[in-house]
């Protein structure tokens, strides 16, 4: 089975056909497409040009599929491949994000308002009066996506700059999705005294501050330490963003198989970073119960090798203090989260599962098992991709969090936001418009981040 | 003497005329402009609405003046003030930069690629092989604004928060005049050592750091330090901003007066960092003699109170060894560069400088002498203010060297580059060109920044 093409992997190729006239180049362009569908690649543009040029944009699964397009396209007659290049690779360079001006600068009096000696009077305001630094600077809409690179989606340490291209997207999103000014801050710092020290120093330009791609167990100090030494909200969205949409995708699936959420038991694989904080908030939310499992197995109370999260997780999961494999777990079990890597999950083992189970695959790009190698005792799939239903994605949440966040300039993000941010997601869809394929909006639903900046800024505001 | 008035002190005001006749609205807001101008304001714009509503834009002196501007529009009959607001004010509020996207976002696609799974591959290329990072991120255009708030302008330590709206400016200026995406960054640290440690943390996200706003001493060591310890370029504009800008400004000055360079005795009053940068940097340049003046005097060797840089300055400057008061230097002296505070010099001690002298009066927004003060034996004036001829700004150096820097991929800022971009920006304008009142280019001179940054690209790629 192969996987889906996807934009992820799009090639821009440029084919020359040997000839002026418009009739051929037409031709030959549609044995060039015919090419690459029966390579099995998907025509997304096809775009020609009188003096024989054709340009195609192309999407494939993956690095060899685009050299197989390539090479099925270098055996047609008459057509030279001129180029073809990866699009994901063109579209990155010079970077994803720039930082603008807001006011027009067309001369001297301009200039005399924006900078000196306009600008002097406007530091003295604030310096007079801390609190207009709200009104007369961007901090109010200012955001650090803070990251040291040493758990970048799931290729782990790769370090700071490698990490760039990640909270770009990010910064592209949070303006995108909330308006909000996002600067991607990429660090040297691997402990978490150098972090939270960062943090601190960073403080006075920023109006909250999105972790990102931190690793465990690190992580959990930073964001606590943060949160306790810094007076405005700090998000590690790893952790947060993913446990509010997956506590919305789970609400809504409930629904869905006509489960209570206090009654259905979760398994989870995965207790990294993500994994302890979707633990956590299921929890508090009322599931009636959640096992989760590490590379180890099932974490249980018995278990010695257990400390920081993971024991707390010992404590406070797993009611039943079941012990074994995630394959044990699953028995009977109404639903699986998988946080964890590629690949991981037998369908055997869901076939266990009870019926009318809820199977979320989230693990980026390839989830802990194929949609397609799914049984039929699980009636509501989830993964993190885009090209199958039911994507589950941070971006649901953190721009539409930030947003309430800022515009009630909340100093401490609190559990009772995030239960609120999910249950608002998860009621952005309308009851009757619930699915087994539709149980969490579209990453392009406007009305999401306005939904979850509101049920955010209500409980701030309180 | 009143200083003139500027849009750094611009009202918007909003009057409104009891009467929904054209003609009446229109008589009124000329009765409302006459009144303006009688209490001194400089009327920028007049807008009528046909309901009554007429707004202006006045430029005032300070902030009595438009209190007073104000008040003689009060006492007008039938016209009455709606609002009066600070224009500065206003044009801050929310900040002055935005972080956007360079890419388009609209469905499912464009995010594959900008975000996941596209971007993973992005980062994947950049950890195989880092200097990737060069072009697949916006780090070759980014530079970071970054202080620490205690040497705001003329305001003095006033703290992280309230040197904000000086950052965005720069950022704004760095964007206009060099297409340059800076991060205004003001921080929390006091310490060498703690301003050391962010710009360590930070560089992997930047292509260099212009240092802005930290006071001295300190700001002497961390710009030391940095250079040492990071690969970026890393430039305090007060310093070296200031130092080419200046020593631009003197190149032209001397061939208007027809004196050598080689041959004049410059005298300075400041010895923090801005004079200390462009003493050094007169100095490199073969300027005949620099006698620097503190508070205390002129800074000779046998000043026993002296460490650091002003210790160097002792030593390397002021070669005929004379001590005494900036009065005592003046006399005989070719030009004087105030680099200090407002009003700290009496047209009598300028009145025996040798004859053609120059005078720069730097300090801002009030400068050490108005040039009305100004006596007749000196021949060039030049001030850091807008509304006199040959304003003497950074914007005509930062945008332009970061531009080669970052063009050239520099690692260290070097003091031949400081050279070449000064001598650069002082034949932007032509021998022909040159005059008492044009000594230096206009800040909207598109052409500037073109050259200063060809100037330092070409001895950084050396």
């Amino acid at each position: 089975m192969e996987i889906r093409t996807t934009a992820g992997y799009r090639l821009f190729i440029t084919l020359k056909v040997d000839s002026n006239r418009w009739d051929s180049i037409k031709k030959e362009s549609e044995i060039a497409v015919d090419s690459v569908v029966g390579a099995g690649g998907d025509v997304k543009k096809v775009e020609l040009q009188e003096d024989g040029i054709i340009f195609l944009h192309v999407d494939a699964s993956n690095l060899n599929h685009q050299k197989g397009i390539i090479s099925a396209l270098q055996t047609l007659e008459n057509v030279e491949v001129h180029a073809a290049i990866d699009g994901v690779e063109a579209i990155h360079n010079g970077g994803k994000i720039d930082v603008v001006s807001r006011l027009k600068l067309e001369d001297g009096d301009d200039l005399a308002m924006a900078y000196t000696p306009g600008v002097g009077r406007v530091s003295s305001m604030i310096a007079n009066d801390p609190s207009r630094v709200w009104d007369l600077t961007g901090r109010r809409n200012a955001v650090a996506v803070l990251s040291n690179g040493t758990a970048v989606l799931g290729l782990g340490d790769i370090g700071p700059e490698a990490a760039m291209p990640v909270m770009e997207g990010k910064a592209v999103l949070f303006h995108e999705f909330a308006g909000i000014a996002a600067y991607p801050i990429c660090v040297n710092a691997t402990t978490a005294d150098e972090l939270v020290a960062i943090g601190k120093a960073l403080e006075p330009t920023f109006g909250g501050i999105n972790l990102e791609d931190i690793g465990a167990p690190i992580c959990f100090e930073v964001e606590k330490r943060m949160r306790e030494e810094l007076s405005i909200p700090v998000f590690h969205d790893d952790q947060h963003g993913t446990a509010v949409v997956t506590l919305a995708a789970m609400i809504n699936a409930c629904k869905v198989v006509g489960k209570d959420l206090s009654s259905v038991r979760v398994v989870m694989l995965g207790a990294g970073a993500a994994g302890v904080a979707c633990a956590k908030l299921l929890l508090s939310a009322g599931v009636g119960d959640v096992t989760v499992c590490d590379r180890i197995g099932i974490i249980h109370e018995s278990r010695s090798d257990l400390k920081g999260e993971k024991l707390w997780l010992a404590q406070n999961s797993n009611r039943n203090g079941i012990s074994g494999s995630i394959e044990d777990a699953l028995k009977g079990a109404d639903a699986f989260m998988g946080l964890s890597g590629p690949n991981l999950i037998e369908p055997a083992w869901l076939e266990q599962m009870a019926l009318d189970a809820i199977v979320f695959a989230m693990a980026n790009p390839v989830p802990e098992i194929m949609p397609e190698l799914i049984p039929s005792n699980v009636k509501v799939i989830a993964t993190g991709r885009s090209d199958y239903p039911n994507q589950i994605n941070n971006v649901l949440v953190f721009p539409g969090f930030f947003r309430g966040l800022l515009d009630a300039r909340a100093h401490k993000i609190t559990n009772e936001m995030k239960l609120a941010a999910a249950r608002a997601l998860a009621g952005v869809i309308e009851e009757d418009q619930l699915g087994t394929e539709n149980i969490i909006p579209s990453a392009f639903d406007r009305n999401v981040s306005v939904v979850v900046a509101k049920a955010v800024r209500e409980i701030a505001e309180r």
